[in-house]
């Protein structure tokens, strides 16, 4: 990533993108988080420069330590001469901004660094716009020359399940000593986790927590059917606050990322990432074109919404009859 | 709710819901989940019948005891006479099968009393499969003649957010000492959350816990413009464990209820979940139909997502041309 430079104003938003301008790119993240018409067209011109940077997503139980490990990562990173895209994905909250501060904080660290480029991205809150964002910011931070975009989410719901899916590899951290709710809600996201970290591993329980992931994993091991990836999650320990396991991690996710490439995972996992892409895409427009010739036939959806609620109108009539309201030929 | 009976095969889903059928409902929920086509024309005969029940949603920090104070919930309901259904949603494991056995367990307590029907949700990791699941599978328990209708989520993301908007009254549980990033997540849902609860409030630190909450909400109050509801949280604290709090819970729920029905409230909750509802059902048929046209025209969606894969195709002219291909006038 070329050092940040002026540029003057004439320059489109991809070109500065391309050119690692970090005010752009800046920019165009926040067309995005804003759903701007200028960010999908700087998005289509900067697509064919994508799909270079190896995407790391790292979630897991809230209070494990990721930022911490996350901090760790970035330093071994730059120890090794790659640059660095950070995406931390925040839950969206009129209080807080989007913004968790003590955990961004200790990633500024690296805030002056100009190999480090680090981003809170806010939640939506509408359908998929918080994975679509995601996969869009993502591609910039790709386009503008970062070796490998680390995307932080907070929790282990279906959002991180989503965010998984656009990483290359995805780490799950967890910690010694959290209760049977958290252990179950993990195997929500065990299939999709490449790496496992033990956070926080001078703690006491912590050669539990590793046997008890490591009796999980053998178990899915055995469940998957023959034909199945032959990687082998590997279990990592680490204390992060002392730096302790970090090179181990690094070593762990360079080794899932050559298999990736040498076994053509890396292609399919892009594919299906596609895939998901298309369809959120392709269903934001469609119902953007539906409600709204449905509301020039029948009156407000919000109008509509409020006679559904009062059981005047039948939601499921009300379907079809959109999808009527878009031509006959549909 | 009518006792179990035995109902002739010849009635339809919608008809044995309606009587109170206890199997027919739970044909018509597994039905939901596995999105059969049966399921749809039951929902859409059920529709008229809706609207009677109260829908109670109950989230929180993992570990905070949700599972325990639902069934003290459960309890006190049943004590005054109200029938009561539960929805427990669960992240999707193929390791679990979906059910969080200590939890589902504890609730079991109540498996035999005709008054309480308990089933237990899979989440199908599709884009908002697991909040329409959800809404449809209230809409029966709303049918079948349950008084309340408890909806238990695992976790405090995004899924939780959007099932949140199908509850009218919303109960956020946390616990007292969790670290500053649970703190923080529980700022994204801080907005939606009708009551809180504290439990584990025998624990060190429950004061605290509680003082900062009201700071939290206080400061919410100063946010909201002044045209927004009066209502202000409650704070109750309990020990779900040993039942305590649990009838003041009960009695901060019914305040919320009332609330909702006397200001008109209830109305234009039922009317956002509505317009939810629909926008979530259009997505997906009008997907259905695009990506079929697609296909047709330019090979299997797989392929497609290939070729995205490879940089070959550019997703955004691909979404462009999918759009196309439902016919000139859309």
């Amino acid at each position: 990533m070329p050092p940040l430079c002026y540029r003057p104003p004439t320059m489109s938003l991809a070109e500065g993108v391309l050119a690692g301008d970090r005010r752009q790119a800046a920019r165009l993240l926040r067309a995005i988080d804003d759903r701007q018409p200028a960010a999908e067209e700087a998005l289509r011109a900067l697509f064919a420069h994508t799909g270079r940077a190896h995407v790391v997503g790292i979630t897991g139980t809230p209070g494990a330590g990721k930022s911490t490990l996350g901090n760790g990562l970035i330093a071994a990173w730059r120890a090794r001469g790659l640059s660095v895209g950070v995406l931390a994905v925040d839950p969206t909250s009129p209080f807080t901004g989007g913004a968790i501060l003590g955990d961004r904080i200790r990633m500024q660290d690296h805030a002056l660094d100009p190999g480090v480029f680090i981003r809170s991205l806010a939640t939506r809150g509408n359908l998929g716009g918080l994975s679509r964002a995601t996969f869009d910011s993502a591609k910039v931070l790709d386009a503008m020359g970062c070796d490998v975009v680390l995307i932080e989410t907070v929790g282990v719901g279906q959002d991180e399940v989503e965010i998984a899916q656009l990483a290359h590899t995805t780490v799950l951290v967890t910690v010694p000593g959290l209760g049977d709710d958290v252990q179950a809600i993990k195997a929500g996201i065990l299939e999709i986790a490449d790496v496992f970290v033990v956070n926080k591993a001078d703690r006491e329980g912590a050669d539990r927590t590793v046997f008890d992931l490591r009796a999980m994993l053998e178990m899915r091991r055995a469940l998957l059917s023959a034909g199945a990836s032959a990687w082998e999650p590997p279990i990592v320990p680490t204390v992060a606050t002392r730096g302790e396991g970090v090179d181990e991690l690094v070593g762990a996710i360079d080794r899932h990322r050559r298999m990736l490439d040498e076994s053509g995972e890396r292609t399919r996992r892009e594919a299906a990432r596609a895939k998901t892409e298309l369809t959120q895409r392709l269903s934001e427009r469609l119902l953007e074109r539906s409600l709204g010739a449905l509301a020039e036939r029948e009156g407000s959806i919000d109008d509509l919404a409020l006679r559904i609620a009062r059981r005047e109108l039948d939601p499921y009539a009300l379907a079809d009859r959109a999808i009527e309201a878009l031509g006959p030929e549909v």
